[in-house]
C-alpha cells in the first residue's frame, strides 16, 4: 500500500489511492467485466485506458504473474485478483454510477449495471461482494436460490448489449 | 459542464468530472468545512491543495464571484455554492470516507465525519443534502426536532477538535 496520507482525513486517504481516474476504470473493469488479463483490460478498454497497472493494493497479479516484478510483456500477461480493499470499494462504485447515469450522458448499454447496482442497495452490493471473495479470493458462497448479484449483473448488460448489435 | 464522455459508461462519466483528487477534496471542504471562500479553501487545506478553482459543474461562484471571468486575485476571493450535482456526491462521500476510514491510516478528528455520516446511512445523506440546498440553493428546509445533520457533524468534530488542541 501507498505510504502515509497527506492527511488523516478518510475521504482523503481514499482519494489518494484510488482517486486517479485510470486506477479506479481498471477496477471496473475487473470487478464487472471479469478481465483479469492485463491485455485484455488493454485491449477491451471502452476508454482506451492506457498501459497503467492498477495498484499494488488493491489488485494483486495472481497464479505466478509478475506485474510489478516483471518486464512490460510479462506484465502485458499478468493476471489480476481483487484484493479485499478492492472488493469493498463495491459501495463506491454504485455511488459513482448512480450519480454518473443521473448528471451525465450515458447510453443504456453502459448504464444498466450501474443502475442494477446502485438500485440494488446494500443487500445486493453485499452479495456481489461475497461473490467477488468467491471469485478473487477463494473464498466459499453460500449457496443460494436464484441468479446470483453477478448473473443478474451479467444477464442486465448482456440483453442490452445483443439489442445493439442488431 | 465537461464536453461528451469518452464513454457511455456511467462510473466513468462520474469519475471523469470528479475523479480527480482535488476537486473531490475543495467539494468536501465546501461541503464539511463550510469553506466557501477559494482564499480560505487553500489556506486551510489538510493537504496543501494548489491554486485550482473547482469545475463550474459543481461549484458556482456566488455573489458576484468571478472565479472564471475574472483574474487571478479576484479568483482568490471568490465565494462558492455547491450546485446540485455537487450536492447529490455526498453518497459518494459518505463511501469514499467508510473505505478510507477502513482501510487506510487516519486520525480520529479528520475521520469522525465520514464515520458518523457512513453510519447514519442514506436517512442521515437525505438530510444532510435537504440542508446543503437550503445553504448553497437557497431552498426552503422544513423544521424539524433536534440537532440537524449539519450539526451533527459539526460537533462531532468539534469535540475531538477541542481534545486535540489539549
Amino acid at each position: 500500500m501507498a505510504g502515509q496520507p497527506r492527511s488523516g482525513c478518510a475521504i482523503n486517504a481514499a482519494v489518494e489511492v484510488i482517486g486517479d481516474r485510470w486506477s479506479l476504470l481498471v477496477l471496473r473493469d475487473i470487478m464487472f467485466g471479469n478481465r483479469l488479463h492485463f491485455r485484455v483490460l488493454q485491449e477491451q478498454s471502452e476508454e482506451g485506458i492506457a498501459s497503467k497497472h492498477p495498484r499494488r493494493s488493491v489488485a494483486a497479479p495472481r497464479r505466478g504473474g509478475s506485474a510489478y516484478a516483471g518486464g512490460c510483456r510479462q506484465g502485458r500477461r499478468s493476471t489480476y485478483s481483487l484484493t479485499e480493499a478492492a472488493i469493498e470499494l463495491v459501495p463506491v462504485m454504485a455511488e459513482l454510477g448512480r450519480w454518473g447515469a443521473h448528471h451525465r450522458p450515458t447510453t443504456p448499454t453502459l448504464r444498466v449495471r450501474a443502475e442494477l447496482l446502485a438500485d440494488g442497495g446494500p443487500a445486493m452490493w453485499e452479495d456481489f461482494m461475497t461473490e467477488l471473495r468467491a471469485e478473487h479470493l477463494g473464498m466459499h458462497v453460500p449457496s443460494r436460490s436464484g441468479p446470483t448479484a453477478t448473473e443478474r449483473l451479467a444477464s442486465a448488460y448482456a440483453a442490452l448489449a445483443a439489442d445493439a448489435d442488431h
